[in-house]
This record gives C-alpha cells, structure tokens and sequence, in this order.
C-alpha cells in the first residue's frame, strides 16, 4: 500500500472537495426539483445559432481555429470584447484583456499571482464559494464583511482593513461581485461603490471586480461597475456562462496593463490558450450583434421566473419570525434567511427526502457563518417545477422542529 | 502611479513569460520558415469530421453539451478513453481518469496537488519547458538528469535521488517523458523503465509520465508505458493536441484513485469542469473508431516529414566536429547539437535573419545547459519548407563565427 498522503503539497492537504459540488450530486436524484445549481436555463441556448456559427468558422478557418491560438486570446474576440465594455461605460483597449478558460480560471489566476499562503483577502459575507476554494487552494484566507441591503458595509470594511494593517498583515486585495451577487442576490449602492474605491485607494489596495451577472439587470439603472469607475485599481472578471451558455468554458479579464500581462504570463503555464475553436465560434456569433439579442431573451425569461419565484415564495412560506428573502434586481439567484434557530444544513437531508433541494448558505461563508440561510436559483427550472419545488419546501420549514419552536415564541 | 509589483505572489514576482513562447512571435514575421513551434499539421485536421460531429451534437444533446458538466469529465468520454488506453495496453477504470483542459493543464494540477515551495522534482535533461514553467509556478525546482541513447539515465538518477535523501530533501516526483521526449526525441529503452519504477519504489515515489506523442510511433515495436507496468506508482498525462488537434484543449489524465480525487478535487478551483461542448463532440468522434484512422494519416504524413528532414539535413549540414541530431522513433521532435563551442542563442538572430527559425536549447533546461543545442519540429512545415528551411540553417550554421573555429580545430 502506497502512502498517497506523504507527496500531497500543504495546499492540497487543505482542500476539500467542494461542499456545494457534493451535495449537488444528491440533487441529481430522479424527482429531485432542485434550486441549487447556478445553472442557465437550457432550453434558452441559442443551439441553431451555435450550430451555423460552428459551420461557418470550420469552412473559413478550421486549420486555425483547431490548431493551438495566442495565449492572450484570439485578438478579433478581444476586440469585440472591448466592444461589449465599451457599451457598459468601460473604456479599455484590447490590449488590456485577457481570454480566459471561464472566469473561474479568471479567479484561479488572480489566486496565482496575487496569494501567498496565509495572505488575508478581503470579501464580503455570504460570498462565492468558487473564489473561496480558490484562493483557499494558494493558501489564502478570506476575511469577510456583512453585506446589508446596500451591499458590503464598507464603514466596517475600512475599519477591518485598517485593524489588520496595525497588526502587521495588510490584506492583498478586496474580492466584490457588487453587481447581484452571488449567494445574496444584492446590488451594491453607488455610494458604498464610492466608498469602496476611497477605501481601496486610501489603503493602496486593488479590488478584484467578479461580473458575472452584470449584463443581467432585469429592471432599474444600473450603477456603474468599479471598473468603469476607475480601471487603475480594479481587475473585473467576466464570462459568457450566464449571459450566453457555459459549455464553452470561456470568459475574460479586464484590467492594469500590468496586471493582465502577469495574468497571461501565469496563463502559459496553466493551460497555454484559451479553446481556439470555441473562441473563433464566439467571435462569429458576437460579430453578427447576436448576443445582445440572447441577452434580451434571457433577461425576460429570468424576469419573469424571478416575479414567480418571489410571488410562489409569499404565497407558500409559513410566516415565521425572520423568515425572509431577497429580491434581486438581477442575476440568478435569491438568498433565504431562516429564523435564527433554525439550522439549514440540518434541514437539507428532509429536504432532499421531500425531493427539493438549495444550497446550504454554510458553503459561502469562509469560516462559520450561514447557517440559518440558503441560496435558491431561479434561472434554471420551469415555472411549473418553481411552484411544486416551493411548495415542497415551505412543507419542510413548517415541518421541521425549530420551525414549531419558531411559531411557539411568537408573540 | 500604482506600484503593482507590490501586490504579486513570491511565485508571481518568479515568473518569467517563457523565452520559447516569446521567441515564437518572432518566427511568426512573414516569410520565416519555423521549426519552433510544437505545432502539428494543420492541413491533417480532420475539419469536415469535427464540423459534422457538432452537427450531430447540437441536433442530439445541444442542451446538455452546452450546459456545465461533472468535474471528471464526461463519462461517456472517459469510457472511451479507458479503451483507448486498453488497446495500448493499461488496464485502468474510468473511474481512474480526469479530463483536462489540454495537458498544460494537467501539469498544473500536478504542480497544485504536489508541489510547495523548494520542492524538488527530478528531470530528465532536457525537459519539457512547459513542465519546467508549471512547477516553478509553485516554486518548485526541477533536478535535471543527462540522457543519453537509451533515456534519462537511470543509474545518475538513482545515485541523485539518494544524494538528496541523504540532504533531508527528498525530491517530489520524477517527471519523465519516456516517448519521443519533446525536446530530444529519444525513447527510453525497456530496461531504463524498469530501472526507473524500481527506483521509484525503492525510494517510495511516485512517477509523472508525460505521454503526448506515444501514439505517433513511426516504426518499430514501442516498449509498454510506465503507467502500463505500474499503475499504482504512475500519473499519466495525456492529450489529443498531437493525436488529433489542439484547438480543442483537451487532454486527460491516469493514475491512482487518490492522485485522480485530489486532482479533480484541485480542478474544481481552477476550471470547474472541461467544455463540455468539446467533449460531446470529441465523444461522437471516437465513439465512431475515427481516431484511429486519423492517427494512421498523422504517422504516416509525419514519419516522411521526419524522413525528409533528416535527409536534408544530411545533405545541407557543414561537416563539422561534433554536429549532430537525433533521430526520433516518432514524435515532432528532434534535436540538433552544435559543436561544443557554438551558441545556439548568439546564432538564433542571424537565424530569424535568414528567415528560420528553431527553439533555443536552453529553454529546455531548468538552470544552464543546452546552449549549443536547439530543437527542429518536423510535423508543422511542407516538404519543400523544410528543405529550404534547413538549406537557410546549414548557411547560417556554416557562416556563423564559432563554425570557422571549429573548422579550424578540425584535424
């Protein structure tokens, strides 16, 4: 017997498959109506299109779209891409962004050149447990702040900083999706947007901006992101998983000259490029303006699974004291607070007995912290199964123990 | 102005964008015939196949290949895979393989699960740069051991190992690439592999087998791969950058269940999961026996190319003491060393002067080592590039300072 332990690296001793990747798989389960996943709804992916699209390129330029491309990324997508940041209030050339194999290569190669074990990063609280596991595998650890209506609570985000500083270890960076973030749902303000970037230049700190869900805005204006306002200090991350479709694995960075080409030069090392082939399909399809169209299709459809979710939840849910959720202006996902006793990790195994199934709010938070929430997404079933799946889920709230405690001490 | 050295990793602040890559944009200037790059025939890409397999899947599974997918990759896929290897002869369960994103990524999860900072990882000499950039990326250095006609040579090997041990630093892994070694071309004999897996289990370690080129023998009977006598003291690495196309970024990996879980468990940070679309397509294409015809064409177009480059090179090369190249089995690869006084770097601008262009030894080397050496790729060019590329280099070579001193030591 071979002792497989001994060659781990200390990293790798710490880490743990991911909470939420584990409990993923149980909500596979035949009937299982699940709000778990951040997956876009399928039936929206524009196939005919992708199909032409791949037609088209292996006709024009198969001998360059199957061979290996520039690590940096296919230069006409980039351009296109400076395009779609243009139209978003970011003015940055192309030379300043980075193809990359989806954002969460974006958020491992921020882990890469930027943590060093023990170094401390600054999130907000929930916060997305990608970014969690991956600076985690560089040995990093994330510090985080309460989130409120308004987003991360920067009074007390300056002040941790500034606490940490005294101490010896200034933080490396500010990690925010301040844009529907993911668990919470919630948009950041334009004022703590403000404040985030006094902070962040008061301290000498760059932000690392995660956008996934930027062009999703179902309603209302939106706030400029920190990139567009000021792209000195920000690193932003994209990816075309959830404005467009995931199984291409494709996103990208924008940021400092000098940050993107540490970035690139980390890239070389991690995958070489970038999928040539999906991103010459991409170009094509961004070229002909078809992705503002998918947007619009995509931005209704979300719309209205949000409005059913958010109007299934106020009609099903027992009235507990606590019991509440958010209503985001955007993105995929919505966050559930429990009355303070009750224990949602607890609650997951009757859940997924009852064939319903979230994600456990524990998995977005760093250290401890969560408990008595959970994130639903309502991107992904159909209205039929967000109602059913609703339904059942009320049941077990109102069934489970601390739920009748809960209803006891109501006054 | 922002000072963003001060924010980079210790890792990062290492790292050094890859000579060869960097050097790889100059040999893309108009006219240069280049051996550099590790590229395979574009005109042998099976274009109409792979546009007619996305047609298949879009039509058939579109919704699934466009979604994300299981971290292991597609489990169709990895059936595949496990008869491909069976037919050369590894008997490993699905279970036991990881899909990547190309091979790259593969030695970056290598590096990620295995490597820390100041760790050692024995080498053959030279060595694959790509692996040389992915370990030092965790701060690992590479020891090199000199090969010879036979492989690394095990006996230097052992006697390195245990000189380390004896230091209290026990070097990681072994990294080897026993087929048509990119950058030597040379293939270890039988007897060198079991000298290697006995070394590695006399000392307990475990072997990183580097396979990218191994389906494309020439001739000859091929030994059995390392992971084909051991499979519980072997990763392997695979890819289908040389086997089919590279655009695709596909690769996978084969080893023990542990090393496998780790690295899926590491992978989940770094990419979530391979395209899936890629990995649909690449199922239709193997699951319909495509494979192996393609790789015949591949092994026959190569073996000539390699042929004809050898001939040439005969033909055109100055007679000087010392001057000579390998002659791989297989592969892309062969290597040329000058006579012992020569720079092979000091020569590469006159080279690229004279429009040719060829990888410089020493990227291939951890420290020093290799200056009066470079390797020729022979599976990229058309026949009469390739003569008159090598026509170009024999001129350069024959012109260059340090030929007429060696002319003159001549006897």
């Amino acid at each position: 017997m071979i002792n497989y332990e001994q060659y781990f690296s200390r990293n790798a001793k710490n880490m743990k498959r991911s909470e939420i990747r584990e409990l993923l798989k149980l909500t596979r389960k035949p009937g299982i109506i699940s709000f778990a996943g951040g997956l876009p709804a399928p039936d929206l992916f524009p196939i005919d299109d992708i199909k032409e699209m791949t037609r088209i390129v292996m006709e024009k330029e198969g001998r360059i779209a199957l061979q290996y491309g520039p690590t940096e990324g296919d230069n006409r997508l980039r351009e296109e891409l400076a395009k779609l940041l243009k139209r978003d209030g970011v003015t940055i050339s192309s030379d300043r962004l980075l193809v990359v194999t989806s954002s969460q290569q974006g958020l491992d190669l921020v882990g890469k050149i930027f943590v060093d074990p023990d170094d401390l990063i600054m999130t907000s609280l929930p916060t997305y447990v990608g970014a969690i596991q991956a600076f985690h595998s560089y040995g990093g650890t994330m510090l985080g702040i309460e989130q409120d209506a308004e987003g991360t609570q920067t009074a007390l985000l300056e002040a941790e900083i500034a606490k940490r500083i005294a101490a010896g270890r200034k933080p490396k960076f500010i990690y925010e999706i301040p844009d529907f973030q993911n668990p919470s749902g919630i948009t950041m303000t334009l004022a703590r947007r403000k404040e985030m970037l006094r902070i962040a230049e008061k301290f000498d700190m760059i932000i690392v901006e995660d956008s996934p869900y930027r062009q999703l805005r179902f309603e209302g204006r939106g706030e400029p992101s920190l990139i567009g306002m000021n792209s000195e200090r920000v690193l932003a991350l994209y990816t075309f998983s959830k404005i467009l479709l995931p199984g291409f694995r494709l996103g990208w960075m924008a940021g400092p000259a000098e940050l993107i080409q540490k970035a690139a030069t980390a890239k070389q090392s991690v995958d070489l490029c970038s999928p040539p082939f999906n991103q010459s399909i991409l170009y094509e399809y961004l070229s002909r303006g078809l992705l503002e169209k998918q947007i619009s299709v995509i931005i209704k459809a979300y719309r209205e699974k949000r409005d059913f979710m958010i109007e299934k939840l106020s009609q099903y849910m027992p009235k507990l004291p606590g019991l509440k959720w958010t209503h985001p202006q955007g993105g995929l996902f919505l966050w559930v607070t429990l009355p303070q006793e009750m224990d949602a990790g607890e609650m997951f195994h009757s859940a997924v007995e009852k064939k319903v199934a979230y994600v456990v709010g524990t998995a977005f938070y760093p250290d401890s912290g969560g408990r008595n929430c959970f994130r639903m997404n309502f991107s992904y079933s159909s209205k039929p199964e967000i109602e059913e799946g609703v339904k059942r889920l009320a049941e077990v709230i109102s069934n489970w123990k601390g739920s009748r405690e809960s209803a006891l001490i109501t006054p």
